[in-house]
Formats: C-alpha cells, sequence, structure tokens
C-alpha cells in the first residue's frame, strides 16, 4: 500500500517500553525506583484536585464540554484575557502541532534553538518543514535575530525557561526582540516552565496580556503538566489575539481534552496553595543541587524550572555511562547526549529523592 | 498574518455553549435535563472501572505510559491480535485523522455512504481531499462498487452500524466487497457500534483477526465511549496489519492518551459483565420505541446500535420543530434535518428517561 510521501521522513516517535519495565529487569521493586526524567511534579497534584475528579468520576461515560467553558473562565480569568484568545490542547504539545500545520508547509523554515523542547522538530516534520538552529546553547537573541533576517522562517520558537537546559530569557530582552520582527512571523513563547521561574526572579515574567496587547504575532504557551502537577492528564494552552485563535481552532479536533482532565484542570487553576508551596519546595531542594556541585566540581546551568542540567567534564565521565550506571541503581534520569551535550538533565525531586542521587552520584564520580 | 492556504478551505467545529445551559435558558433545572443526543451508555460506566481510576487518582501528575503496554496487551488478548496490529487514538477520531494524513490529500478522493458519522468528512478537508457520497441512506455496497470503479478513492469508509442511521452491513457481504477492492486502496470498517450489532445478530460481527488475517489493506476501527461507557475518556483504536499501523504512528503525538483514561479502558475491557448487561437492557428499552413508533404510525429505521432513528413524514410535522420543541421541555436529541433528513436522532436511555421521551412526544405530534 502507498502511503503519502511525507510520511517517508518522519520517524517513529518511539514510545518502547516503559523505563520502570527496563529498572525491574535490573532486578529492582518497583517501589525503590525513582523517576527523576520528566520534569513530573515530585508533590503529585493537589488534593483538592484528586477530590474534584473522584466526586465526578462517574462523568467518566459522557462526553466532554466541548465548549470547554468551565476551564476557558478560569484560564481567561487568571491571566486577565479573553475566552476568544485562549485554545485548549491535549498538552501544550498539541497547540504547537496546530499551530505548525496551520503557519508551515514543506517550503517553511522554522527557527528554533541549537538545544531545546523536541516537540517543535517532531512537528516540524510533520509538515516537511526546515528546522534552523542557533549555535548557542542559551537563547541567544542576537543569534536569533541574525537568522531571522537571514533564514525569513514563518515561526520563531522561544522556549524560555528552556527545556532541558533550565535558563530563561529576560522578559524586557524578549519583548524588545519581537518588535523587531515583521507580523508575518508567528513568534511562539513557551512558557511551560513559567511559573518557577517567576518566583525565582520577576524579571523573567513574560504576561501573556502584555504579549497580546502589544504584538498581534505572539502565542504563548502553558501547561499544567509541571507546577499544576497534571501530567498525566494531557492539558496545556496557548493565549493569543483571537484571529491566531480562531485559525487554530479549524485544526483542533472536537473532544480533544477528557471529562477528568478539564474537571482537574479548572479546579487546579485556583488551589494557588498547592502550586506556590510545590514551587517553593523545589527551590529550597534546589539549592541542595548547588552545594552537591560545588563540592563535587560539577558544572551546573542556573535553572528557572523543577530540574537541574549537570554537565560533565568530558575528560571525567560521559552523561551516557552515569545515566546507565544511574538506571542500574533504579535511578532514571535523562541523558542529554542526544543534544550533543555530555550532561544529564535531573528533576528537582523530594528531598528522599534527591538524597538519593547525590548518594548514587557521589559513588559514580 | 498569513495562513496556510487549506486553511481556508475548513470550517470550525463549532463548539458553541454547551446544550444544557440552552436548556437552562428555558428554566429548566438541571437535574430535569434528559439528554439522549450523544448515544453515550445511559448507564454510565462499570462501577469496577470507577473503582480502578479513583485508586490511582494521585497518578494524575505522572505522564501516561506511552508504549500503553497494559491497554494494548489487554486488546490484544480481546481481539485475538498481536501488538503490532493495534494504534490507540484519543478517540477512534483520532485513528480516522491518522490514517486520513496518512493516505490522502488535496488530489485524493474518499468514498464514504450518503448519510453518515460527520467525523469523515472533517478530516478528508483538513487535507483537501475530495469526498464522494453514495445515494443510498443505507449501506448499498453495489453502490460503493460503481462509485469505487469510478472514482478510484484513496479511502473507503464503511460505517457498520452507521451512525447516524442504525443499520450494519451483513459481515458475508462486507467480506466480498473488500475482496473486490484493490489493494492500493484503504477500507475502513467504523464498528464504532459493533457491540451492540453482535447481540442483536450474528450475521453482522465483523472479527477484526479475520479482516486482518485476509486482507492488507483494511482496518477496523473500535472505541471505549460507546458500550464502555467512557465516552469522556477519548480511547478508540485501530487494528490493522502491522504495516499500515507503523505509518500510522508516524503521526501519533506522544502521550496522546491520560494515564487515567489508559487505567479505565485496561479495566473496562475486562468488565464483559457490565457491557452485556448494558446491552441487554439496551434492546429491551428499545423494543419500548418499536412499539411507541408502531402505536404512533412513526417510521423508524431497524437499529443495531444504542439509538434510534426516527423518521417523520413531512407532511406532517417537521424533525427540526420536534427537536426544538422537545429542547424547550429540557429533552435533548439529535435534529438529522442536516443530514437532509426529516428524523431525529435518540439515544436509547433508561426506562424512565425513555418513559419520559414517549411522554413528550405524544404531547407534540
Amino acid at each position: 500500500m502507498n502511503f503519502n510521501k511525507k510520511l517517508e521522513d518522519i520517524k517513529t516517535y518511539e514510545a518502547g517500553k516503559p523505563i520502570e519495565l527496563v529498572v525491574r529487569e535490573f532486578g529492582i521493586e518497583p517501589k525503590d525506583i525513582v523517576k527523576l526524567a520528566s520534569n513530573e511534579n515530585p508533590y503529585g497534584c493537589s488534593p483538592k484536585v484528586q477530590k474534584a475528579v473522584v466526586d465526578i468520576v462517574k462523568n467518566m461515560a459522557l462526553y466532554p464540554d466541548d465548549s470547554m467553558i468551565k476551564l476557558k473562565t478560569a484560564l481567561a480569568k487568571r491571566f486577565e484575557v479573553l475566552d476568544e484568545n485562549l485554545i485548549i490542547g491535549s498538552g501544550s504539545d498539541q497547540v504547537i502541532e496546530f499551530l505548525v500545520h496551520a503557519k508551515a508547509d514543506k517550503n517553511s523554515k522554522i527557527l528554533i534553538n541549537s538545544v531545546t523542547f523536541a516537540m517543535y522538530e517532531i512537528y516540524a516534520k510533520h509538515v516537511g518543514a526546515e528546522i534552523i538552529r542557533t549555535q548557542s546553547q542559551e537563547h541567544n537573541l542576537e543569534q536569533f535575530y541574525e537568522l531571522y533576517k537571514r533564514e525569513k522562517p514563518e515561526i520563531i520558537f522561544l522556549c524560555t525557561p528552556n527545556n532541558p537546559t533550565g535558563d530563561a530569557i529576560d522578559a524586557k530582552e524578549l519583548f524588545s526582540f519581537i518588535e523587531r520582527i515583521d507580523n508575518n512571523t508567528l513568534v511562539v513563547v513557551d512558557g511551560a516552565y513559567m511559573e518557577y521561574a517567576i518566583k525565582k526572579d520577576e524579571g523573567k515574567k513574560v504576561e501573556p496580556k502584555d504579549l497580546i496587547a502589544k504584538f498581534n504575532n505572539v502565542i504563548y504557551l502553558g501547561t499544567f503538566s509541571k507546577a499544576y502537577g497534571l501530567g498525566g492528564m494531557r492539558i496545556g494552552y496557548g493565549i493569543s489575539n483571537s484571529i491566531i485563535i480562531k485559525e487554530l481552532y479549524k485544526l483542533r479536533p472536537p473532544f480533544n481534552i477528557t471529562t477528568l482532565s478539564l474537571e482537574a484542570a479548572s479546579v487546579a487553576i485556583d488551589d494557588s496553595n498547592f502550586v506556590d508551596k510545590s514551587i517553593e519546595l523545589n527551590f529550597s531542594e534546589m539549592k541542595r543541587y548547588e552545594l552537591f556541585v560545588q563540592e563535587k566540581n560539577i558544572e551546573m546551568i542556573d535553572s528557572y524550572t523543577n530540574f537541574v542540567t549537570l554537565i560533565f567534564d568530558k575528560e571525567r565521565v560521559s552523561s551516557t555511562v552515569i545515566a546507565q550506571q544511574l538506571l542500574q541503581q533504579g535511578m532514571i534520569v535523562r541523558d542529554l547526549s542526544g543534544y550533543k551535550m555530555n550532561a544529564i538533565r535531573v528533576t528537582v525531586g523530594t528531598t528522599e529523592q534527591n538524597s538519593r542521587f547525590f548518594e548514587l552520584v557521589s559513588d559514580l564520580i
């Protein structure tokens, strides 16, 4: 059977065996596995959200409210924007999918940071668009501008704070940069970890309402997967002017968010105590990483997120070996060798999880 | 800002206000609203499934197992196929999306029944493919074959039992039809309501494993939204040969099913008691519809599903008026005038819900 030619260039995103199963092959009990690989909230999700979901568990039989009125109202209030400025996706991933399909095709270029969220490239390949990367590991807006002038991309992705490096762009610099971009280039500001950045440094705070008030070519992305602790429920959102939102809506499949996910996100957004506490604990635990790397003489990128990126001296040790050895002890972290970095990305876990990490790494280096 | 030209031809699937809100504008209390419009399971979902989901509600914080090993193993066992024959989508809708994008483009034709599931056309428009329709309201495979010969479609959709008419194709005829179709045309057998059809007439039973053993150009679609009572959780599946599945997998976004949905479906598939009981009650209640329409002299299509389609005499009454008048009484059904039918589609509800329907309609005609 023949398929569309574009499929020839798409590699399957390999799901593979759950890594927990791999670890169990080393004879490790599930209860002893520590997963610090996906930047999930180590404090789980809000008890209020859990209760709300349990209360409506019978509603699993009912199709989701496809207008998403409850969640949209909550988001509109939280960000001081209108319903018409919002689109909700199955994770912010799905909003990325919509905007790539709306704006790019096989003749397009998409400009991204040298090291950044993998989904930008995956969706670019779906439409056959060419990916252009900066050189610098951290977002360097001058490099972005040079490449923008030369390559004329349809879309520019700015990920702040950036995944998997944890650095964040100064809000003022971000605004100045976008001012220099023409109206027909879509600038995506992916703020998946923004809740963390804001607590560490107000100067990193990008307000979606300010972005869309000032620019008509920008979309801000957010997610419930990180600070809100709902990674399993697949809820992200885009905030932009209503013209862009209307176009993206054309590509949205009906009922793209489950009934329980809508309820979970609607309740989560109002439990700021849970989010604040998670972030506070995150940064107090992150201090322990700072001390640890200082003591062990390991380089660590200053992080505005719920993860840290540890860069190892190539002469000393390979990140792939470290990750593999940790795996054999039941500790799952992300090796960044695929990004051409001799580094690992580690989610900042609970006190106990982090202690275990320090202990294991101390034995390895 | 410019967008891809293909978006010009796509109409937004209008979510609009939840119909419950519309009904409330008539001063009707939420508890008095009866929704027989979406073919949800009126008996909800299995208590075992509810318990399983409540038990893991904390896992909302954890990303879904993207290999879906538990659900795939359960489906493989249930249908006697291999993991590699399965793809799981956010509703069977999403599998339809994958296969349309994998196989069709703006030069393609897609052959469907004159009256059938709306999503086929919606996804066809996403890729700019042309929709070809048969004339007959029920699936007429001779008409399908004539149009296939003449139009050379890339994809043929057969919906059995068909939504929104409820009729089903004889399995033998379906197999004979597919035998006459060339290998490069993808035949989709959408069995969203198959669990109901099987209980009514074994002759309608299409076994996915037989389909894929015999043909390498067929995909079977199923869903957890109907008999399994999980419409809100967005889980459907495709069963096909591994070559087709591999191509579709290229288009699957990672983490397309939520953590709670995976658990719900995995448990639901083993609770055959709940499903059997739901279907049994469905057909005993459907008998009441048969008596009702006989008494009232209304035409009803013989249904193999959990809904009935009532066709009204044009001289006597308009289906739009009936649906509107029911709405004002808090009863939500689906008007089929958009399908050029003077008919309404009514989900077979609980005894109480159906009695209410009979009572209201009796007053209206």
